[in-house]
């Protein structure tokens, strides 16, 4: 869609005649597994995959059951899984190909991940060859559709504590699985209301009147013929905000008896008689393990959400550069990406998507080296989660944040359904809570942290620690007094942006991240290693208190990383246009994190006053500097127009406009233009 | 709700002993038409006028305008017309209970908005004696249900160049109405793509070759079997992001002639020899005087944004208070609301909404004294315009916020649309573009003001304004030096908190918040003054690289007039405990201001590193005190189970939470509960 794109017709920018490779920079975007991601963009060309707004989430359930049908004669199902039950093996362009469903209709993306990514992965992780054997080949042709049922009404994030209880009873070999009370009710499962036929049941372990912990079991629940099976009840959860093409729904169980040998015993074990037997003696580090074996949804959550976030763009920024709305003082309508606020309300977001694609691609990556083998250590694991913890907070938020500014920026447009960014917004409102809540993620990845950080202090005393603190507080300046300096010698605009771009460049903007994040873990760290030694109560009260920090802190790190990413993808682009460009656009979202936090930089002596005002005017120079590249940037995501869908991103307003021109054009050729009343007047 | 609510057990806070009177805040916030909304909530209760949620479309339309019906029935429709027409002729009052209908279904809220605020009011402002006659009563009455044609696919913020055609014709005595291009399609209209009978159409009148810009014309549109009159072509926007029981669509005028007498015409006439007459006579006065008669629209989405967003609130924090998760280190599971983050992100926000509800009511006040003709002068319409357009996308972005975050903060529950938030932010997704874009409002905002400032230079030359604007800039200290001095002789956090509130009592907020929106004006003002002899083209760069500073002044206007109705509001308060209360809620939302644009404020020497960096800490400390009385803040809004009607914030958490806590209990007693694998291993 490049060809719809206004160009700034004067531009004085120095930069004008850079340009990038839109090619290039897709085959770039598109990662390690551009193929697969390309072959499913191929198959949803078809209108059979597409959402139709408006339709009733009871039809919508059905329409999407079919897609997830179409999905499995494809062969979709099966890539993750080995090739003896009819896989690729592949972990990290499985999860590639899923993403792209998003650009089809978020619930197919969610129900597939449902039945594969979840029921059918929890078979295969959690299960030995006895399960897969018996359940794999109809679980992954959607023979036997699933359900996930691990999350309670009363549990979510906290699964280590859902009360479902499995008793094992060596008399007649079985566990009885039992919802105690409501709260206990399996709750938002995918497959539970409609679909699902089995379901593999998380449920504490209890043999011998000892309680093994959280595991996992598979048990049917329907018939052939759709009938929930005895002792089973499921209840529908009925419309949602979103994702209405999934049958959400509960599950509750009264003593439902399922076969010893249904307890997915990969990690923990019960014989016969009852004794429990498991590979991993730490019931916290198996329960973790157990989880982890699970972290492909949070992965694929983080690609989906920057690809929602993409499309979002696109549509804003081609509408964007083709309305226009208000005279400019010359008789021309102004198009609305010529506006200041409308540069910087969509570009920055655009830098902000590009960092994001390129820590997912890191991401995906090193989800495949873990679960392909290839590194399967404890420590790769450990980071894996960590760093999926990172990043999945910040690109589900800035996807939900993305896509409501670019339905803002395309005003009444934006809101009828048919233009998708409404309907965007709504299907992924929920992933910024479900697959982990981005806060409690946050929190993980903000405990991981203090961990490092105490590493370096183990076995020295509390008085190091309160030291190392203080050193690197307030009188530590970024640069010492030289930037400072350099902020004062500049007078006119011109130069202080020149000079602000000298001092920001990319190792600059990365030491204010990196120090950002080292001081603030240092500073809470450093605060509640002093409470450590207080009673449970009121070190929750110190940890309440430093909480905000925490989160902050981990975000701080995603930012981090993500930046990090966006500067190595950088160095893998050869041309040499595109490259420059793209790190225009690093800086743009470099910046924008020190902008966003600039009071902590300013507090923290990090950044003179005088250089962070100068911060906000280079980023403005950014953002028009970047103006009229926007278009190609969008079209670089390489959506075709089957993708994108929406009406105001065809050409239709482009269509608009020049009908509109021609119009009051051709009135004036003729000479039939009404006379404005200020010049009738005048002229009596 | 006030006895679901769990408060701190211990809590060590010296305020402990104060408590606010639940019933005296309500009054409060309903204001001088509590009447009339305690009525309309009242009528509300009946389950008649309760939206479904997952209804499809269009019977969710056919619903709502069956509750149209009854709200006409019971006279809902007359409240703002005169009593001659069946109506009370209450201004302020009609708004009141319009805004209310945001708690049953904002689709009703705007569906009568478009019946009586739109489409009634054009034909009462804009029309007279004779068209009052014709077309009132059977509009009051819904007998004639109409569409408010105004917006065009093409244009919609920029209403004066709309391009639908009234073409007047000497010969027959008609105007020729006519849509000339695709992109002058009236467009978004509410009941235009079923209900709508007649519709009041915004066209450029034409006369004698001469346009006297935009007037209103009262046009049929559809016969009493709702078919379409000739020439008229009716399209249907389809579903949209949210208000889906209101019926957009497009309407589109090929030469329809309607008689000279259905000019609405009582800024404009034309005599049938075809002579214009106006008691305007300047155009641009005139076109602004039109559009302002119909400000009301306006005034009541800053009144129902703000319900929306309190009746988020109270479903979040209500669950907030209820909710449990992860063990808090004594074996208790942690009330949500008493983690650190969760009171963070919820309680500044019930300070927020309270700002909106005070500097609503003083909105709603300035409107009905213009409007009643009690102070309707044309510096009064000025005033209230501007205080529309400066606090309507306050509170309507505010909403989409509050909902946000209420929704995410509520989990899995928080997206099941039978807990109301995820229907609450789609609804009132499009506030923030309707009536007036919520940046083009900040924009008018900021051109006023700027016009403000220009005043007082009026006849000076420019070096005086340059003169004032480096007087205004950095060197000026907030307090002068004091204020730094006093942060730096504090040691401990206590001790720093309470210097701080000592330093940023009211008056300082006010000081701070003030001197913001006055320097800001001064440097857009000074640099938009240098770009005034340059040719329209570079003036517009210069406007461009200025817009956003320009938007942000009139956003910190809006805000500060928002803390002063808080301040005013608290004033008026006779209650100790509620006024101490509201105190602490009115510092949190100054402070939370401050904090917002906190580089701001260094940057400009307003405050001290030091002093800034303690903010955060006392915001923390604000918001922990205010903990204890969230569930108090909440339930006075004084929503009853009829408007909430969200089952988490119904007590079906709490009963969840006791039956399992009831559960582990009896366990524990009878000596049943399994032995956690840990302490099993350890005994053996």
């Amino acid at each position: 869609m490049a060809d719809t794109a206004v160009r700034p017709e004067n531009t004085t920018d120095e930069h004008a005649d850079v340009s990038l490779d839109v090619d290039t920079l897709t085959t770039h975007l598109l990662g390690k597994w551009r193929d697969i991601r390309l072959e499913a963009r191929e198959m949803i060309k078809d209108e059979r995959f597409w959402q139709i707004p408006g339709q009733h989430y009871e039809e919508h359930r059905e329409r999407v059951f079919g897609q997830t049908k179409l999905l499995a004669e494809r062969g979709a199902g099966a890539r993750a899984f080995p090739t003896e039950y009819g896989g690729l093996g592949t972990q990290g362009g499985n999860l590639a190909g899923f993403e792209e469903l998003v650009l089809a209709d978020p619930s197919l993306q969610i129900k597939s991940g449902v039945q594969w990514g979840l029921f059918t992965s929890a078979i295969y992780q959690l299960g030995t060859k006895k399960h897969w054997d018996r359940w794999l080949p109809d679980a992954i042709s959607l023979e036997l559709p699933g359900a996930f049922a691990m999350t309670e009404t009363g549990h979510g994030s906290d699964v280590q504590s859902i009360a479902t209880t499995a008793t094992y009873d060596p008399e007649t070999e079985e566990f009885v699985i039992h919802t105690p009370f409501r709260g206990a009710y399996k709750d938002y499962l995918g497959n539970a209301a409609k679909h699902g036929r089995a379901a593999t049941v998380f449920a504490q372990l209890i043999t011998g009147g000892v309680n093994y912990g959280v595991h996992c079991f598979f048990m049917p629940i329907r018939d052939e013929a759709g009938e929930m099976l005895p002792g089973i009840l499921s209840e529908d959860d009925g419309p949602k905000g979103g994702l209405n093409g999934v049958d959400n729904g509960r599950l509750a169980f009264d003593h439902v008896r399922v076969p010893r040998e249904n307890l997915l015993n990969r990690y923990g074990d019960v014989a016969a008689d009852g004794t429990y037997t498991s590979s991993i003696a730490s019931p916290g580090r198996r329960f973790f393990t157990m989880l982890g074996a699970l972290v492909q949804g949070r992965v694929s959550l983080d690609g989906a959400a920057t690809w929602g976030a993409a499309l979002a763009l696109d549509i804003a920024v081609t509408y964007g550069n083709q309305r226009r709305q208000f005279d400019d003082g010359t008789g021309q309508e102004t198009v609305l990406l010529d506006y200041g606020k409308h540069r910087r309300r969509l570009i920055p977001r655009i830098a902000t998507v590009y960092a994001q694609a390129f820590a997912h691609e890191e991401l995906l990556q090193k989800f495949d080296s873990v679960f392909s083998g290839e590194s399967d250590t404890d420590e790769n694991r450990q980071d894996l989660e960590t760093l999926a913890a990172a990043l999945k907070p910040l690109s589900t938020w800035n996807a939900l944040d993305t896509i409501q500014e670019a339905r803002e920026a395309c005003g009444g447009q934006g809101y009828l359904s048919e233009n998708r960014l409404v309907g965007l917004h709504q299907d992924l409102d929920v992933y910024a809570t479900f697959e982990g809540d981005n806060n409690v993620l946050l929190q993980l990845v903000g405990k991981r942290l203090l961990g490092d950080f105490a590493q370096q202090f183990k076995g020295k005393d509390s008085a190091a620690l309160a030291a190392y603190a203080a050193k690197q507080g307030a009188s530590k300046f970024f640069h010492g007094a030289g930037l400072r300096r350099l902020g004062q010698t500049v007078a006119d605009l011109g130069s202080t942006a020149r000079s602000v771009e000298f001092g920001l460049r990319g190792d600059d903007q990365h030491q204010l991240l990196t120090d950002r994040v080292q001081q603030m873990v240092a500073d809470v760290g450093a605060r509640l290693n002093q409470a450590r030694k207080l009673p449970p109560a009121e070190a929750q009260a110190v940890f309440n208190e430093n909480q905000v920090d925490l989160l902050d802190a981990a975000r701080a790190h995603g930012e981090l990383l993500q930046w990090e990413a966006f500067t190595d993808a950088i160095d893998q682009i050869d041309h040499e246009g595109t490259r420059t460009v793209m790190t225009w656009v690093r800086d743009l979202f470099g910046l924008s994190l020190i902008e966003e936090h600039l009071s902590w930089h300013i507090i923290g002596g990090r950044l003179s006053t005088q250089r962070a005002a100068a911060l906000t005017r280079y980023i403005d120079r950014l953002c028009t500097r970047l103006r009229p590249h926007a278009q190609d940037l969008v079209d670089a995501f390489g959506f075709a127009p089957e993708h994108v869908r929406a009406p105001i991103a065809s050409g239709a307003e482009r269509e608009r406009q020049d009908e509109a021109r021609a119009y009051y054009a051709d009135l004036r050729a003729k000479g039939e233009e009404p006379i404005p009343e200020k010049k009738a007047r005048a002229a009596s």
